[in-house]
């Protein structure tokens, strides 16, 4: 059964001295210190990640998606390269980088790989700039993160990329990052296992208590890690909703769980109970495999959970390819 | 069928000056601007929240309680009184005022009202001190913070605490407050809608990494909100634990799911799937009614998503009593 994970990350083998290039620090660099192994630090020297061939090795990657009868990964960057900090500029430059990386890869292995890009987010014009480009390269969508240095996605200066993302028919992949509380809870893993389920919700929720959900109903929208904390607190955040539209449905007279089934989410929540529950909750149809490959937190075997539960065929067949494919506006025999 | 809620506040009529009685400010006066309702406000004039007569009237509530069939209230004080950021002796003070007001309500109607008190958690010898005179004064446990001024509730100063909870039998019920994140998204009332799931669940990630969980198996601890994020999230936080062990692992050798089971939840998830999934998750003798009464975000008719379920009676019975009896260690026929 066609497998299409939309949900990895890859990133240049090579990444420029962006230190020296720009002029001052706070950008990621990749230090190969044995074959196949490399450490992402930052140009400050602290550490961020090892990472191994899979990260950079398109060749590498297909071998383990043979494998792991992965047929299709969709490639995003590392969402510590996203650099909405730095100079506007300076990361669209980066950006275009990346993007240009993964969009050669995607040229060179269409029935492999599709691509989505990075922009800079702190800048709307340069973001949608950024955008066309990556239209214009072959990718199907961006990737973002779940705030913009701390902005929420509801701010108005995003509107005009979503409404970019829109009339181009973009995708649009929204990760957690930049956790909220992470300096008060550095221990034990868990702005990755607590910020980021409530970052992916605080980016769901802005999105439909801002309005932008509801004005721009084209606006093809997927969320990682099955949508983080938003799905299990749908009943918390609709009765927020109703008892206190005072303070909730100041921007959107809707209730949220009407715009359920409007976006997507991607599977990566290792629970068969709780897949189960999404799935429920936003329709097969709306939950596309996602596994964050090749990244430890991510699903060691991509597909696997899906692939091994309960579901009937015709569910399977949604999971593994029919969401991803009406998410990123694709058709199937373009991979087969 | 005999009904406990685990989850309500309540206030005296009349609090006491207590910025001139400290000589600084930062606390919580209540102004009663009319018959039957008041507004919580800080004493530097910012606006908290309006209540009214059920938040402080015992015979008010009672009266609620009989017209909702809820038999049984676990009364605590509102989280924004915790006050741990002020001096040790004067939230002491404070925690001793609040304290007596419950404990003269469980007095006075002993049938109705189960006592749980506040202390002074950023001093823990006198946090144990309060937590003593709780106990003299008949309350069956204490209410604390998902967090103290930030610090997690694994930081090795509040073991003692948890270790005295343990050794005096004092039930613990931890309530999100101070939410991570929300200097970065007031509007739509997100610190509500999503810091306090992530709160909770940083509140259990903490007791179960840290250790204290395995330490302290007598302990009896409740969480509010059903665990917010927690349950929603075990597969992410059990991964995290398998796959980074230096990072997670580091002071339980324990796998979390483990845990799940040995602790409660109050059932305050406002959706019927979502109570299926954590009954499933917890087990039904774990799982607590709990309303969050009296205020707008709780449930509206307190006990209403449990009897009106599918659940059989046996089921009914755990959720709506049994649950609560066993985590408060009390017996069914003082209640009836």
């Amino acid at each position: 059964m066609l497998t299409i994970d939309i949900h990895t990350h890859i990133l240049p083998k090579n990444i420029p001295d962006w230190k020296s290039k720009f002029g001052y620090g706070g950008f990621i660099q990749l230090e190969h210190h044995q074959p196949c192994c490399a450490k992402m630090i930052r140009d400050d020297g602290k550490f961020f990640r090892e990472i191994e061939e899979n990260c950079w090795n398109p060749e590498a990657r297909i071998k383990e998606c043979n494998h792991h009868e992965v047929h299709v990964q969709v490639l995003s960057t590392v969402p510590v390269m996203f650099s909405y900090w730095a100079k506007p500029q300076d990361t669209a430059d980066l950006a275009h980088f990346l993007n240009e990386h993964i969009a050669q890869i995607t040229t060179q292995y269409p029935k492999r790989f599709i691509g989505l890009g990075t922009v800079p987010l702190q800048n709307t014009p340069l973001a949608i700039k950024v955008l066309e480009e990556c239209k214009s390269m072959g990718l199907k969508g961006v990737q973002i993160g779940s705030n913009v240095n701390q902005k929420n996605l509801d701010d108005p200066s995003f509107f005009d990329f979503f409404e970019a993302c829109q009339n181009l028919g973009m995708a649009v992949f929204v990760h957690p990052w930049e956790m909220m509380g992470q300096e008060h809870m550095q221990k034990y893993w868990l702005p990755w296992l607590v910020g980021m389920p409530a970052e992916t919700s605080r980016a769901i929720c802005a999105l439909i208590f801002g309005g932008i959900m509801q004005r721009l109903p084209g606006l093809r929208i997927a969320f990682a890690h099955g949508g983080g904390s938003f799905p299990a607190t749908i009943g918390r955040i609709e009765h927020g909703f109703n008892c206190r539209p005072d303070l909730v449905a100041v921007d959107n007279p809707v209730n949220p769980r009407e715009y359920v089934g409007k976006f997507w989410f991607d599977s990566l929540v290792h629970d068969e109970q709780m897949l189960q529950f999404l799935v429920n909750f936003a329709g097969a149809n709306r939950v596309a495999l996602g596994s964050d490959y090749p990244f430890p937190l991510g699903e060691n075997i991509p597909g696997s959970l899906i692939k091994k539960s309960d579901f009937p065929n015709t569910i399977k067949e949604q999971l593994l390819h029919k969401a991803a494919l009406d998410w990123l506006n694709l058709d199937k025999s373009m991979f087969i």
